[in-house]
């Protein structure tokens, strides 16, 4: 604390992000990584890259990416926002949208981020209860708001809505922007970009993070109604007009053009998922259906945080969230079979654990 | 202009960068960027990367920057913050800081993005009127206020600010927090970073953009006292956890450890700078003494407007701001001495232009 900051930051809860370990042989299934590496078109441009170009500012606008992004998913360019990392996105949305007169909201479990970012911007809200399997159950945002978000799939529960319910939403709900976050939706799940020409207020934020594993890049994007990504380009340009370096804009263009690495990959964690899901429920977890690269799960007899502790002591991290309602329930990030495997192997050594016949 | 944006955005004049033009044969002296590239071993870092780190989240704290910062300045790694190019870390900066109950104070010439800050986070501020020789007068800022900026040098100016005349308002500015912003301060001024343990309200905060060349890579960093940076970390963590990428950490690393190449090449940029200078005046020019990588200078005779036109149709970009009091000055980037020589004769050919004799 310090006389010097605002009197808002004073009261700030930062989001706290999953632990990076500096060590190395660790089974990290903790930040839903992607086991595999990016494209190897990847590879190849960072190391074609002319370094001499960096003396220059790079393109502001990231032009070509936009145009990447607009070609893979059929839209337009003034239709896409790209910014560092779907964090970016989301926060500038929060500034673009949602400071209305009314409260905004957001269900009560979900990415812990979006409360921190109305706290950021002093952005009044509402938690929506989920109902008891986690479902989102969008009828119950069927009231006055000054902007509605929800990551579909949802996280940490890894569930994910049908789109039907969503244009259902759309239908009713037109006075305020809606936003989909949808980081993990290339696991299993529809996106709402198909709807983004039918409803001016849907805006569809997706990240390289994940299915195009950049993580180490910082690289995401939103697509929705070009008035609504103006909005976006007006906050952008008000805080930082170059916030995706060279090598950030030329690696994810790589990444995306790429479909057929992007599509095996995607596909082999589908599979090591569905493993492993069958493998937690035969040693008494209870998994919630998942259309992520992760799997919420608790187990019906041991605690949550205890488990948490015993695969640690075992080098392999997982993520536990200490809040009430979930705080018996493991994210567990689907890694490679192998890692899958050496997780299964590690939790059969709990001592209070038995295997189910 | 849309009914879904929060009504401050609509109120918003986003800054507007300078003009990154795609095609090739053009001499770029408008946006201050280095006319060097980087050190070699920012293109060996680039080289060597092994992509499939990449899969992984950076370090949200760039521990190992922050520490190659700290010993380059000999200061404390806690006593240094680092963003997405110094935009950012302005930015969080004007957050964390500024929003107090009294205006905050900045220079009426100055960096135009400081404006736009206090626009996006509802900042009040005060313009203070520089000398009638372009210098800040720090005297003039003496006064209950909510923080004060400038940059020194000052921007567009080139103007740099003896460290005495720092040290004698912040013996007298107490209670808000001082922000020096640096980001040319490498080309020939004195830095405040050796008054950071003596008084704890300065926040320094400097840029890879210029002196090291990394403008297409965007790190910007700022040092102070480690209550300050704290309070920088927390709007930083509300915000986005990652915002510099892996390839950033590493080639920003790269970039401040090679101090040999820094000196050889902000070295040339001044030889060059006074060679310019020289020429620009045998030519009619009367420009502002500069401690930059550019030269703020205005024609006895001819209109700043029409000299950037003129230059512009030759192929020859340099800014200019059509702003009352300096709306007939050029803002022209000291490139290397090829490209000064060339600007040089592209002016002596405008028709209104006599040499001096």
């Amino acid at each position: 604390m310090s006389k010097f900051w605002s009197a808002a930051i004073r009261d700030l809860t930062p989001y706290v992000p999953g632990e990076q370990p500096k060590v190395n042989n660790i089974i990290k299934l903790n930040t839903n990584e992607n086991p595999f590496g990016p494209s190897p078109k990847v590879a190849h441009t960072i190391h074609s890259f002319e370094s001499d170009r960096l003396r220059k500012y790079p393109d502001p606008d990231s032009a070509k990416l936009k145009s990447a992004i607009a070609t893979y998913y059929s839209v337009k360019s003034d239709q896409v926002f790209v910014g560092n990392g779907s964090d970016e996105v989301l926060a500038h949305a929060f500034m673009a949208f949602f400071r209305q007169k009314q409260p905004m909201l957001m269900p009560t479990i979900t990415y812990s981020f979006y409360d921190v970012y109305c706290n950021l911007y002093n952005i009044d809200y509402e938690h929506v209860a989920l109902d008891e399997d986690f479902s989102i159950n969008l009828k119950n945002y069927q009231r006055p708001n000054g902007g509605i978000i929800f990551a579909n799939p949802n996280a940490p529960t890894g569930k994910a809505l049908p789109l039907k319910d969503i244009e259902n939403l759309l239908e009713i709900n037109t006075e305020s922007v809606v936003i989909v976050d949808e980081a993990y939706v290339d696991f299993g799940a529809d996106s709402a970009v198909s709807l983004i020409n039918k409803y001016p207020n849907v805006l569809v934020i997706q990240t390289f993070s994940k299915s195009r594993s950049l993580a180490g890049m910082r690289v995401g994007f939103a697509m929705g109604n070009s008035e609504l990504i103006e909005g976006l380009e007006r906050v952008k340009n008000s805080f930082n007009s170059y916030p995706l370096d060279m090598l950030a804009q030329d690696t994810a263009v790589a990444a995306i053009e790429d479909k057929t690495y992007f599509e095996h990959t995607t596909q082999q964690i589908i599979v090591n998922r569905e493993w492993t899901n069958t493998q937690l429920e035969a040693l008494g977890f209870i998994a919630v259906p998942s259309k992520t690269n992760f799997i919420f799960a608790k187990h019906r007899h041991i605690a949550g945080a205890e488990l948490m502790g015993f695969l640690r002591t075992h080098n392999i991290l997982v993520r536990h969230f200490s809040r009430p309602g979930i705080d018996n329930h493991l994210r567990i990030t689907i890694g490679t079979l192998e890692e899958m495997q050496a997780l299964i192997s590690c939790l059969k050594k709990h001592p209070d654990l038995t295997v189910l016949e």
